[in-house]
This record gives structure tokens, C-alpha cells and sequence, in this order.
């Protein structure tokens, strides 16, 4: 689908525009990060925007590369924010699709080791996917003589605070094996933090494995299509009447893109408007792709068209 | 000079093939690591070559991408393998070169952040450079309010088995500073360890910093040219007269042909003849700068010759 539209109209819509945009679709499709909160702080007006959308007839999903929080938390984290009615039916994270992955698609026979945090583990608990118990007490051991699981058939990469010299040594070493599957739960390179300071993203750690086992990851995040398909394998979607809404476009909106879907950059986080003009003035055809169909300053300018 | 030569031999040399090609030059450079041990095991009749190699009037340097250890400490493994007569003058490790780049060359006017090991760290010291103490009590602080050094003006990545989240966190933070320069040891991807595994390598560790800095490292190590216009500020090279032996085509064989000097692949390390030979019949220009002048089954094969 990726190239399909020839050239992205990158607008910047309000009132009426936003009006007749939400109109002509069903299923809105929200990032998190960037676009309804940044940390623990609620964009002004998103838990509104959410429930009127959903009284007028929507169906809203969140759609987010964060693989921190089992979707459970994400609930709670929703209800502490303000927002009132999010179901975590309607939670599509990075680490609930990469479960859903080893077990729906790749029927993953044997024990996944997961670089990742506790989200990771618990959605992958949750589905029934066996993963390998991480000795926390591995001072004894060194790279020469760490024990290797013989039962494990996958490792899955995501954010990890933890993350540590001997964890990459280990899933280098579970890869030697060409049958053992490689999954990271999100390309995300890094990510903004309070004050000016950044993290390094499940993409950064990726990058590491990637080039110690010279092997290639497949990305379950956005902007790969799986999230969509499985969003679609739970809910009837129409692509051409579902809207992406993200902060990012080198996620986010190729992702829209990726699903054939219409996109807008919001730009309450990472991208700016003048990035997705950059792009859209280039040159190269992929660039092209990581342009949106709208941009607005934020999703609270839906309130004022959906309060009327 | 990558290209130059338009099709380089890949030639399997023994006996007076040998000797002719020895008779033509007057420095030879051994990477160490699979070429003169493997890790504490002795090449069979190393020691014996590099002795006679002097005593025949050659030259003779060691060019390792290996870190971890401080010249000093090389002089010593020589030493305890049974090499006689190799001084401390004659290694250039990308440790070594590393400090004499951030000394020389760089000329930085601050301190270093050091992802990497002790022999990182006391090249450094030895240069004079002034680098980050490392808090190893750092658990009191978390990604949010770790301290960072105003003075630091460069992050050098090396092997460092001490490798973890926050180091990558703080590397990254100090990179956001355009003006902080981002080097790397080398871009070794992997190692072999005794019974079948690898352990990462300085290009695992650089490319999960790369990728959550968006910046590309400056390498120090093989391929670079870097290693061998640190010996030739030191001693007087003529390329056309100096033979590079290793054992990884990636690294030492492009660094040979980056460098204008003879190559020559030996067996007793990572890359194999097969290889060698794809990327003789590769059409890619690029594949073949990975291809040797010259193969030997072991740098032992000299003996021979050098014993007439």
C-alpha cells in the first residue's frame, strides 16, 4: 500500500475540515505516547475528545510501540489520567501483539527468551507463551559458561532497563541457531523523557543484537502492519474508514500509510510540522511515505467540532 | 585506494611463492587474534615466525582490534605464549590508537565518556586524556536524575562486558551535545569464545548507541586507515612494501586494501577460503575489497621458508 498516493496533502486542518474528515470515518486509531499523554502528564482535553468521538458513533483503538505496561496497566494508567471509558479491549500495545504473534502466528513450540520489561512478560504470561526464567543472580556466571536453555525457540527484544551485557550475549548465542525465531517488539530508536533527556528504545537494543548475531529482527511495532491485522482479526475494520492519529512520522504515520489508512501528525510530541514538510518537499519516494494526510496542533482541536 | 586494483588474486601461497612475496617486502602486520593465537592458544610456530621474520631483517607490527587489554599487558600475553622479542612500540591496538586520536588528532579539550574495559581506560590514562570516573554505585539513580558531567567532550565505545542500560542511557544524553565528538574502538561485531559461542563485540555495543543517537560513530579500528597512519606517524612506511595478514576479511583484508598494502588471509581465525572466494566472484565492486592477494592455511606455513 506504501506509495499508493502519489503525493500527501501534509495539511493542517481545523473546524470544519476536522469536521468532515471525522464524518467520512468509523475507526479513529490513537498513538499514546506524544498524542493523548506525554508520561504522566494528560494532554489537555484528549479524555474528552475520546468520549465524544465514542458518543458520536467511533470506535477508537490505542495503538502504541510502548511495551512497558501489560494492557491492565494501561487501564489503570487511562483511568488515572482522567479518561473514563477505554477498555483494554481497545489497547493494542507492542507487547500484547508480539504475544499474540509467537503464539497466533509463528506458533512459537518451545520458550521465548525476552529481553523486555515486566509489560513483556506479562502479556506473554497472559497468552500462554512459556519464557525462559531470567536468573537475576547470574554474578556466577561469565560469558564462557552461562547455561543456555536447550527449549528455547524465539527471543523477543523491547525496552529494557535492565538490559545488560550478558542478556545480549545470551540471545546472540540462542541465535546461532537459524531455527530460533528473532522478534523485537518495537523499532522505537529512543524516546523523550521529562527535561530534555532521551532513553534508548527497544530499536536501540535491537540494533545491538542485530549486529552481534548478523541477523535481521522482525518488528512487530509499528510501523510494520502487524498491529493492524491484529486489530483486524478482533474488530470488522475498513482501512479506508479508519483515521491513524501519532506524533511520530517515522512510525506512526508510515504505519497509516503501511495499512492504507488516512494519517495525521498531531504535534503535541516527537515530530514537527516542518519535518513533514521536509519530507514532503524531498525527493525520494520513500520519504514520501512518512508525510501525513492532515496535522493538527492537537487532538483537543477535535473539541471544539465534536462539542457542537 | 579501495578499488584500485581491479582483481586481486585470492591466491593460495605456499613454499617459494612465499618466499618471493617475503623478499618483496619490508614490514609485515599480523592482526592477533586468529592469526597469531586464539585466545590463550599459540598459532603452532607463531613465536618462531615473528623471531625469524626480525631476524631476517623485517619489520614487524601487531594491529589489533582488540581493546581490551593496555599495551603493557599485550607485551606480557606475548611473553607468556612463548614471543621473545616483541616490545610494546610494535602494538597498536585500537585501545592505543584510540587515546592517541582523542590526543592527537581530535586534540580534545575535556573529559571522555568511556563505555569499555580496563584496557580502554588505561590507554587513556597513559595518553594523558582525562575520562569520567565511573560511579559503580550508580543504583541510587535512575534514567530520570542521573548526574552528567558538563565537561565531557567525547563518548568512546569499546568491548566492555560491564555494558548496561544506563551507560547507554548516559552515552546517549551526552551525544544529544552536536559538539561531543562519538567514537568507536572498533566496529568488531562478534568474537569467537572457546566451544562454539560468541560474545558481542565494540560494533554490537556502537550500533545500539548509534541508533538511539542518530549518529554514526568515527572508528578508529580495522577497516579505518586510522591504525595505519598511527604507525606510519611513528615508523617509516612504504605501503608498497608491507604485507597485512588477518583473519577476518571484513576487517583486516579491507583494511590492507584501504591502506594500499598487500593482503593476506590465513585460515587459522573467523573467515573461511569459501568466503574469500564469494566475494572474488561477487559482482559487487564493493564485496571485492574483502578479497586477499594472498591465502595461507597458517602463518606456520612460513617456517619453512624462513628456516632455508
Amino acid at each position: 500500500m506504501a506509495g499508493a498516493v502519489s503525493s500527501r496533502g501534509c495539511l493542517k486542518i481545523r473546524g470544519a475540515q476536522i469536521r468532515d474528515l471525522l464524518d467520512s470515518k468509523h475507526n479513529v486509531l490513537f498513538d499514546c505516547d506524544g498524542v493523548i499523554w506525554n508520561g504522566e502528564t494528560v494532554v489537555t482535553g484528549a479524555p474528552e475528545v475520546v468520549t465524544l468521538l465514542k458518543q458520536q458513533g467511533k470506535r477508537v483503538f490505542f495503538v502504541t510501540n510502548n511495551c512497558t505496561r501489560p494492557r491492565e496497566n494501561y487501564v489503570q494508567k487511562f483511568c488515572r489520567l482522567g479518561f473514563t471509558d477505554v477498555a483494554e479491549e481497545e489497547i493494542f500495545s507492542s507487547a500484547y501483539c508480539s504475544a499474540a504473534y509467537l503464539r497466533d502466528v509463528a506458533k512459537v513450540q518451545g520458550k521465548v527468551y525476552v529481553i523486555g520489561c515486566q509489560g513483556v512478560l506479562k502479556e506473554l504470561q497472559d497468552a500462554g507463551v512459556p519464557v525462559v526464567e531470567e536468573d537475576n543472580d547470574s554474578s556466577s556466571f561469565s560469558i564462557y559458561d552461562f547455561p543456555l536453555d536447550p527449549d528455547v525457540r524465539a527471543v523477543l527484544v523491547g525496552y529494557d532497563e535492565n538490559f545488560n551485557f550478558m542478556k545480549l550475549a545470551k540471545a546472540c548465542c540462542y541465535l546461532r541457531n537459524s531455527e530460533c525465531l528473532f522478534l523485537a517488539t518495537d523499532p522505537d530508536p529512543w524516546h523523550p523523557l521529562r527535561g530534555g533527556r532521551i532513553t534508548p528504545g527497544s530499536g536501540s537494543l535491537t540494533a545491538a543484537l542485530e549486529t552481534a548475531s548478523n541477523r535481521k529482527a522482525t518488528v512487530i511495532g509499528k510501523p510494520s502492519r502487524f498491529m493492524y491485522e491484529c486489530i483486524a482479526s478482533q474488530f470488522d475494520l475498513d482501512p479506508a474508514r479508519s483515521l491513524m492519529i501519532g506524533d511520530r512520522l517515522e512510525t506512526d504515520i508510515l504505519f497509516g500509510i503501511n495499512c492504507g489508512l488516512a494519517t495525521m501528525l498531531t504535534l503535541t510530541g516527537v515530530s514537527t510540522f516542518e519535518e513533514a514538510q521536509q519530507y514532503k518537499d524531498s525527493d525520494s519516494p520513500e520519504k514520501k511515505d512518512f508525510v501525513p494526510d492532515y496535522v493538527v496542533e492537537s487532538i483537543a482541536d477535535f473539541l471544539q467540532v465534536l462539542e457542537e
